[in-house]
């Protein structure tokens, strides 16, 4: 049973005014220097690092700070409900774990410990197709934790069907396809390092364990990495996809998709014209195109466009709750939580992550309750002001 | 007989151009420099600290330095009468000092100390139900001097009324009811200190010493501090109350009420339909909401809704004596000082909240009369420009 | 002869580039640095201290970044002419040097040096009330230069016309009254270090000199000191002046006069209607009213509303030849430059006011040709871009 | 034959995420820290710094950060053309060398390896008229590389006609003429150093070369340096154009003529009007006039009024490929790179230009692919959004 994280009573809040100092920060913006104490600077620029100059991973900030909470007093907003359901999966809370691939550069224990984590405060992982751990793997880590799966799109359809059986059979509900990541962007933090962790074999899980993909290879990975990690490179890098695509997904997916890295209206009603079921409005956190817009600039058109015929969700840039709130108000139905975890992982593993959720959750749950509201569903633009 | 400040004969304005250096320093920015220099970590931190990242504490500031003053010229304002009456209590200029809770943890004197600089200026001191030294004391402290007391409301209806009892006979004359901290917020710089002082029994004397909390316990608070510090918290947290709960206190305070932590025109409009006397536009000084909006932001259209019916006070960001008039002008009737005079407390005990209170009136009334005016029922939206 | 600088011919532009280092920087936004490096705190604080927290200090220089300078191309600008006529007073260029008293603190010739080195370039002095240089030795630095008083308004009308008399005789030509100092305003830097030089017999050559102001005093200046300040300096803090009081100062000024600290278009025009030849849109660089609207916001309105009945002069904030063309094509006849020309004069005296002042007018001269234009009298607004 | 970068394949990007460390940083906003490290501070304030206070260029790094790219999803952008033609000039890429003069003060090989670096890329460079090399050898070390001819006018017909003759001669196609430098600026880094390159002789090739030049002196440049230098620049500062001198340009230059240092939309226009072929949109890097608008601010309507006449480049900011993307967006034909590229030629001469180019480059391809945009000419306003 996942922890009751529905009020103000959560662990760390609890212990910290009682007087147990917290294993690291419980300020959601200082999470990045607690990583780069206990990271190489390869790892954890990788993690940190943006695309470009930075502009569009500063840009998602600023774009919180321009809307305003307006509190409401005297609602009786003591006993608060925060949960909700997102494309079926119940979850607690409106928050997901996102998509982080190759989290073995942070710690060993990888996205073992992340689906553990988030199992026991009962929040889905959404797995990504980069990952160090296995589809198999991480969905006995989340025991009966909801997990969704991430899709980076190989352009080759026996082994997309194949690793799509596989996550459908381990138990991975709701498929979330990047469409933003089809190349590796200009990341100057890790061009100047010249660290790439894929090239390693890092972060091959998924392919390296499919046995269709095995069968494209003329060595298995165990003896020609290299050989193993271009061809699988080959398959996810390039692709000529365009909407005409999007039924292979439907025929070899039975459950919902949702379309990440989302920015302008007209691909939001697009999504929706072609049946998808959700979009995640997302700019990769900044990773992509540098000089893109705010995530959270573009969230309010799109929820207005289509959040009543798909469920909006929204990544890139939350890290309070606070932010979570300010998105949820502007039209998201849930939001994915980024670097944030990841920096909880390389702290300490399973318990850093718990802890970097937790805090996130008591934060969210304080800010609702103090600004007045007790349940998600009311949450409108209403709850904001723009300044 | 209060000192006279109503010009700029002010003592320290005097002794510094006549050469004698203040204690400490005179630009209110700095006055967390100094405390920071005095303090410990835990209690500077608790005093300087805001809830999650700071945000609002920030946008406090940040929203007086939106609108600026358009001085005006020989309009004759060698002589100043900056007095003024709010909700039936007279004092020699529009300020007021916050309540501000367990102010032993940076002076042995607290609350006394400060009763006294402020009855000295013939300032009234808003007394916290969280405060370090009794209703009584501080009353006494208070000698002629006006006092007022803020609730943080019990759910214990006996209680309540006892403690309100206690503050009227005590002198208090008008009840702030502080809204918007049912709860503690997430703050970052107390958890990661893993510090509250009221689990050590601090800022407990207001129930310590109430007869009627007494005979809640089992064991008195002396033979058994945890325990009935943990049966005043949870009197005090999550009380779930409604805007149909005010007629309770109504019943029991025989006075003026103000409601403090309104920040939206529509919960200012009920508190006055609620025949409330006045409200406190005020976000705790960023402490409870991170991400919430500057109570300066809202101020003006509160002001033009309800200062024709209900008297507004303004709380959150005030540090110089532009601030001052930037607020009177947008509407508020008075201002109230925190975290400053407690800076000036923690450097030298009641000599400290002298000078800061000094600083910032003499502050004040230099700028009203550079700025042309006499008087701060002269002072309206037209004093000032946004930019 | 007044050096030629109606070109790009200036010496400092062809040393610096013809290879002979200045004796320090050229780079206007330097200056203060310089001036540090040379005085004592106390008063290089006293000189570049502001009132308050700094705000309208600060808000003086970001309103010169909101306008942009639009150049024009193949305008055959490479003869100039930035000559013009101010109340009166020809000038090679639109620049005054600001009254600023007590210029002993700073370097030993003090306002005589300045003198020297603005008549030297033709340019106007201002010479101030606060001099630590009587009005009859500055009158003989200017030699044949132009000169005008700055009035600090004393109370006792024979003093104020017996002083006013003595600059008629000595040749300043145009009065400026200085409206927004009655009182010194709240200046921390000042009261911090409890420094204010005219409690020392500085800045007292006016009224010391002044045969009315001495028959005024028990004891000779010389004999006594304090009282003698003090004397003085109840005459000029808040004086009871209002509109009905500047006809005194047209009858015992024979010639134009200036109100110096106007803010507001309404001010500015009872100034056009009381009979002033001008008035000076000024916030006395951020040293009277923390949180003052910066002078440059509301220079356009009042240029625009008055610029046809009276001359506008602009003094808060300028730096580099680009704001003196930012002012001019904003509506202001000319600029009054203030703390940087005492840069100058702290670091080497009449050599380094020479330094800055050639600087600014060869930075002006090339910013006016290389933006298109020859001429002073064809600025107007669209030469800027308010962005 | 060039190197092929019109898509991801860039080498640069191959090999960093290959495993290879670049010779510096991909990180267009830290090249002037890289040369910061390997000049003397001499020639790297002349390359690094600006006019007056800077605020020009530091307005020119702002506009772009106003301007936000909104990708677009699955358009099957995977093979992009980015080829184009300016101005008769086919480029595989909108990118062109601005003409930067005197190049040997950073690396001995100067202008002949900026060219040799551009020619392998297929990129045209554009030698300026100050150029360290003549026209001549520049051309050789093109190649076949296509090369523009930057023109400082000489106010001598005759040479201005010999300079021009042989730029033809020796191949280069397009001329573009500088206007906004028709004298040197206030430039206090150079200034305080009194460093100016060309008094040295440097930078002056291209009229050392000249035969009708020479034949204006009384003794050759070997000779007598000084007074060659002080001839040339007295031809070339402060010649009185207007627009009636551009026929004599018409006359003498057999091939497209750009106006380069274009502000307002008037000038755009009169350019056009004159039967120019082109225009380039700059403030010189912010090198001419302090408080200058930034070229990006006015690019959107210059080319709006004058984008269908004639051809719009622009310059002036240019550091990533989001910075290419937007302003081709807003309207450029193509860019024009100018200190990026020194500061490679100062790291390591040739392969340092050649890694700024490819990193740009790379960037700029990435940027577009992932963006969803194949060739150039999908740029509109809609890729853009203004925040």
């Amino acid at each position: 049973m996942a922890e009751r994280f529905g009020s103000y009573q959560n662990e760390i809040y609890l212990q910290g005014y009682g007087g147990t100092k917290p294993a690291f920060s419980t300020d959601a913006t200082r999470l990045e220097e607690s990583a780069a104490q206990v990271l190489e600077p390869e790892p954890f620029f990788y993690v940190a690092g943006a695309a470009g100059s930075g502009a569009t991973a500063r840009a998602n900030r600023a774009a919180f700070d321009r809307w305003k909470i307006v509190p409401r007093m005297l609602t009786d907003a003591t006993e608060r409900d925060l949960s909700t359901t997102v494309l079926g999966t119940p979850m607690p809370a409106p928050v997901l774990l996102a998509p982080v691939g190759v989290q073995s550069i942070v710690h060993p224990e990888a996205e073992a410990a992340t689906a553990r984590a988030a199992a026991g405060l009962g929040l889905p992982t959404v797995l990504s197709t980069a990952s160090s751990t296995s589809i198999e793997d991480v969905a006995r880590a989340c025991g009966d934790g909801a997990r969704w799966f991430q899709l980076y799109w190989p352009n080759d359809p026996e082994v997309c069907a194949s690793i799509l059986g596989r996550a459908q059979r381990a138990g991975y509900s709701v498929l979330v396809v990047t469409l933003d990541t089809w190349t590796l962007a200009w990341r100057p933090a890790d061009l100047d390092r010249a660290y790439l962790p894929f090239l390693h074999g890092l972060g091959m899980a998924v392919p390296f364990t499919d046995p269709v993909f095995r069968s494209r290879l003329d060595k298995a990975p165990e003896d020609d990495t290299p050989s193993a990690v271009l061809r699988w490179i080959s398959m996810v890098t390039g692709t000529d996809r365009d909407w005409t695509a999007l039924p292979f997904l439907r025929e070899h997916w039975d459950g919902p998709i949702v379309l990440k890295g989302i920015q302008h209206v007209d691909d939001a009603r697009r999504a929706a014209d072609a049946g998808m079921d959700g979009i995640a409005v997302s700019n990769h956190g900044g990773r992509q195109v540098d000089g893109a817009v705010a995530s959270l600039e573009v969230l309010p058109e799109i929820a207005a466009a289509v959040g009543d015929r798909i469920e909006v969700l929204f990544d890139s840039g939350i890290r309070t709750g606070a932010d979570v709130l300010k998105a949820l108000a502007l039209g998201a139905r849930a939001v994915l939580l980024g670097r944030p975890y990841v920096y909880g992982l390389a702290h300490s593993g399973e318990e850093g992550v718990r802890h970097v959720l937790r805090s996130l959750l008591a934060d969210f749950d304080l800010t609702m309750g103090l600004s007045g509201y007790r349940k998600v569903a009311e949450l409108t633009p209403a709850a904001l002001r723009r300044s």
